[in-house]
């Protein structure tokens, strides 16, 4: 690793999320104006590292894009070059193309590698890693459940929109008496969920961690009838399942005329809060990929610049194979294979959840 | 209507829509403090008016509502007096009860009506002022569809959430090289979809008076693509149909094992899409009631300001069974009577689409 | 006229505003989308028609800017080039040099130009035209004050913004009974003051066009105080003037050891009510640039979309020498001549007046 | 302390903060909901104790607020009962009335005092536990500059705003190429000042910690300028001083003809900065107040719940004197004895000015 660091790239890979772009133009700007780096661009993820989509970035690339969403590098899913569809002899198979994308940067002269993503994203740097490329990696993921980090930037932004969305729905659902579902993401993990709840002031937060069971969701609703309050607001995570087993998020009805997509979770707990409360109208929102866009709010453009200037400094240390982490309020390190596959799941017993509780909100248990 | 007038109630009806409680605010405040009238509200509209269900409105019970969406005085849907549910010897009975309400009124002294509400709240309204009620309306439809006013409150909000929802999506959208497909209100007409797709930079707009042939929608997602923009953003009006015939919103699988509720235009088009775009992933985002709800928008707020006060000088200047409108920059009132049932489609070969059409927007036609 | 059009330019002057990148991209798209026709604008305003600062406008560079306050045209102030200040045997002078312009245009093949600008870079638009340059005029002035049209993109955004900074004024005023004066822009024309006040419940309203009596604004402190509210919103236009005299906006007190601008309007109020009122705390906020750039409004995109879809028109249509307007609902237009320096003043005794009085709103009249 | 609690009140003093009223909120469900107390509050601040101004809360009282910004209780400054000032025989003198308070809280039967404020108010509270009140701190400071807690309620609402204001100078200042100055609060403190500019993608930022050389601010807007970017933003911490001595950042020029206050710090930089700066327009704003009002952002509601419920842990648990605080990601407490007095600047060798600085950021020094 005593090589000089001259030219260094950035990918970003996985699902978008609010401070991708953050990121990006703080590794490029502190590589170049502090260290005299030149940077450059993957495209769309590690598929552009294997066919060489590459290009230059320059104050100028960078220039008006710290509070975008997206990522002007574009991303890629399912991309895993150490097992990667290629057409081969007129038929597709999985080959590990790794050795194509290290020759690649060698060609280019890529001296270290910012590797932006979730999990997957990750375990191929850690890969990389073992095989001798100069990698820091970037946590990202907008569910916040990753164990090595206290917070993953994009989280605070999209419980941002989902908080502004249960705040909507308060004043139609006061006016109407009504019962609001609001479904957020979170597939395993209820962070986005939780934190919204509470700051949304939900009656009722369902999760993955916590299986609900639909008798005490209705009891939360007449309770709160009872002292008065004639609508409630539940906020749903597209994981989270009931105690008599788990939903299926999404399905196809091939077999009707009109074949339609079924809706998830909010769409199921509409319909089984029906069957039993009779007097208030329900309604659910599904708000979707709106939470992964627009512009990235403060806090995440904050930890995002953070991340990326303390990235391109570990390149200056030399310490490769490593991600970037924060922890309490220090921006550290942590060796990437120590924290691969590591999740970090709502408690059940910890903090958040006995404050929502003691506030008065049901986790339907 | 020599009668001097003392004594004022106001109610609203239907669905909720921001701009209620700025009416609210603007009724009471204007008639209080110009006019030294006494002012009351009842409840749950029309059927708190058969329930007597008044309360008194003062300065202070409008202090700080003009910006809240949802209406302080409650809204019910389905309240029609002239032919309204009841009990009758143990079984349900549809009766004219309106008899019932302006005895009400009369008992409390109440000598003119404020009503706030749609299509079937005016009507209600009028037939009120024809048993000799001193009515006065304020139209109410977040579609922005009736025929007898240039804008109805409400809409300029719908619009500006359904834009920020277009914002967000766009990022995501372009990083992911992804067709994103959101629904907005407008069952019969398509104004939401067609002023927040033009703001919003939608890519194609549908409309239920415009039926969408699906394979253009597909050409103008090819077209993009022969261009380098490889994402494309389409905005669906929920009434929104196809050539083919009509869709159905929403309708109940009960004979799955697990009724679902079938998502409505949204994931039709989805679906349709998928069978023929297989390089980009499709997804759709439902914002229903998230469009109604909140704060009002600036636009909004003065608008109703403008429509209370000008109801309450309709009072004073005796223009009883009328209803106030906007008309260019102007504040005016029509007969009930020309008004009812007189609904504003966008029109496909008017000013808006025309326009949206010369800047490359596809209407699926 | 009768020239086949082929290449048209566009060029914004004045200060800036939201909605000229929504014109500037309407423009391009209808024109190249539509028309055929090739694009190009000039940058700073006349100064780039004077220097031949032209650039190309294609789909690609009017991507992504429809929400975007500023130009991507930039804009100067003071470049009237039929009195341009330019160097002449060492000394500066002011020539015309319009024919400079004009030559430039000729030279690049320009077969009519839309220029987007306040009464004075409207002036010269028309000074242009008479002198036979195929002209069509957009008009921008945030502050709405121009005769010819109804509205002005802009505007709404700027009240938009005024009535946020409004709103968050409003709580910490009723926590502290406070009173809190608000100055937004408007040197000859109170809108921006006048229709965020409605919007965002100011207490008490100063516009140029109404001078205010300070013991008028302190009445209206005291009578609110007489019914329990101890703290109250003013929103003054930085053209307010009391009935004794105008007020300086703006000096620097040269003689001062530390010099320093002296604050405007907003200062002033507050050093006046401070005299009288002891037992409130008084602040002012003076949100300056603030109002002017940032996201465009949904109202304002649409509205510029509209004006610059039906400059094009007018373009094809060979309407020279004439300016695109809102009359209502309506996109119309009007000839250059015949709106030159005619300005829309707040009428004291209009409609929009006389409702904020009604709701108890004081001018200090 | 064996007492068993069965009543508990609260009080809110000092300068308004965006949280306070979620604080508010979460003690009194908490207190309720889950330990059975009766919960009350002193309206405005120590002075209420005085006066025995208190009101109840109830579950009612606190619906509605968790965003709201300001404080249903309200506050004051300047309350010291240990130095109060007060009438006595005819003339005002400042006496120690704390007994009266101790007196007041025991006839209402308040068996703990939960008091949010800033290092003033807690001192107070100190002192009261001293004399044997059960007295629980929560920490507030829209500054963040207290060095018990990582960070506290308000702040990050505040940072928001200012980085709202960021944004929407940006493209006024790209369009006209002009240098942009935005002063927010931070009178000792440098911290809002610091992480908005980072947000806000500030150029220069200039904070108390720092001082600045007006030449060096030249410096770096000459930089940008040889990089082809034409504008620049400064965001400027009200209480940043120059190396060359303190600022005044108010007086009264009593002698003009014309009383009026000169502006703090935005204003003398404007000037110095026109002195050498001849072609750019320089144009400054003063958010002010706007920064303390309005919704509370999501991250300050949820902290603001934290702290509210350890609260009323902590009463249960019989840990008076004590604050509740925030480190890393958990809540706990200190005592208020440790705290007192203690602030936190920023560090200008620190973390957050290394980062800003290797992107590039200027601090004038």
């Amino acid at each position: 690793m005593s090589r000089k660091i001259k030219r260094i790239a950035l990918l970003t890979g996985g699902g978008d999320c609010p401070g991708l772009n953050a990121v990006i133009r703080a590794v490029t700007r502190a590589a170049i104006l502090q260290y005299g780096y030149e940077v450059f661009g993957y495209r769309f993820g590690y598929k552009g590292l294997y066919n060489n989509d590459i290009i230059p970035l320059t104050l100028e690339t960078v220039s008006g894009i710290l509070h975008k969403g997206g990522t002007i590098l574009y991303s890629s899913n399912k991309d895993n070059l150490f097992n990667y569809l290629i057409e081969e002899n007129g038929s597709m198979v999985k080959r590990d193309v790794s050795d194509v994308a290290i020759e690649n940067m060698r060609k280019e002269g890529i001296d270290a590698l910012v590797v932006i993503g979730g999990d997957g994203t990750l375990t191929s740097a850690r890969d990389f890693y073992r095989k001798g490329v100069n990698v820091i990696g970037v946590p990202k993921t907008i569910d916040n459940d990753l164990a090595a980090t206290d917070v993953t930037f994009g989280f605070n932004t999209a419980i941002d929109v989902a908080t502004d969305a249960l705040d909507r729905l308060h004043t139609t659902a006061e006016s109407h008496h009504r019962i609001m579902i609001l479904e957020v993401m979170g597939r395993n993990a209820g962070w986005i969920a939780l934190e919204s709840g509470i700051a949304g002031s939900a009656d009722v937060i369902l999760i993955p961690e916590i299986p609900y069971d639909i008798n005490k969701v209705v009891e939360k609703i007449r309770e709160r009838e009872s002292h008065g309050r004639l609508f409630s607001i539940i906020v749903v995570a597209e994981g989270a399942k009931s105690i008599n087993g788990d939903i299926v998020i999404s399905k196809i009805v091939e077999d009707s005329p009109d074949p339609i997509r079924l809706g998830g979770i909010a769409n199921k707990l509409e319909l089984e809060l029906e069957k039993v409360i009779k007097e208030h109208e329900i309604r659910s929102t599904v708000l979707g990929h709106v939470q992964r866009g627009g512009n990235t709010c403060t806090y995440d453009r904050i930890l995002s610049t953070r991340y990326g200037v303390r990235a391109v400094e570990l390149i200056d240390e030399g310490k490769f194979g490593s991600m970037v982490s924060l922890k309490g309020d220090t921006i550290s390190y942590e060796p990437l294979e120590n924290v691969i596959g590591k999740t970090k799941d709502v408690d059940p017993d910890g903090e958040l959840v006995s404050i929502a509780k003691k506030i008065g909100i049901s986790f339907g248990d």
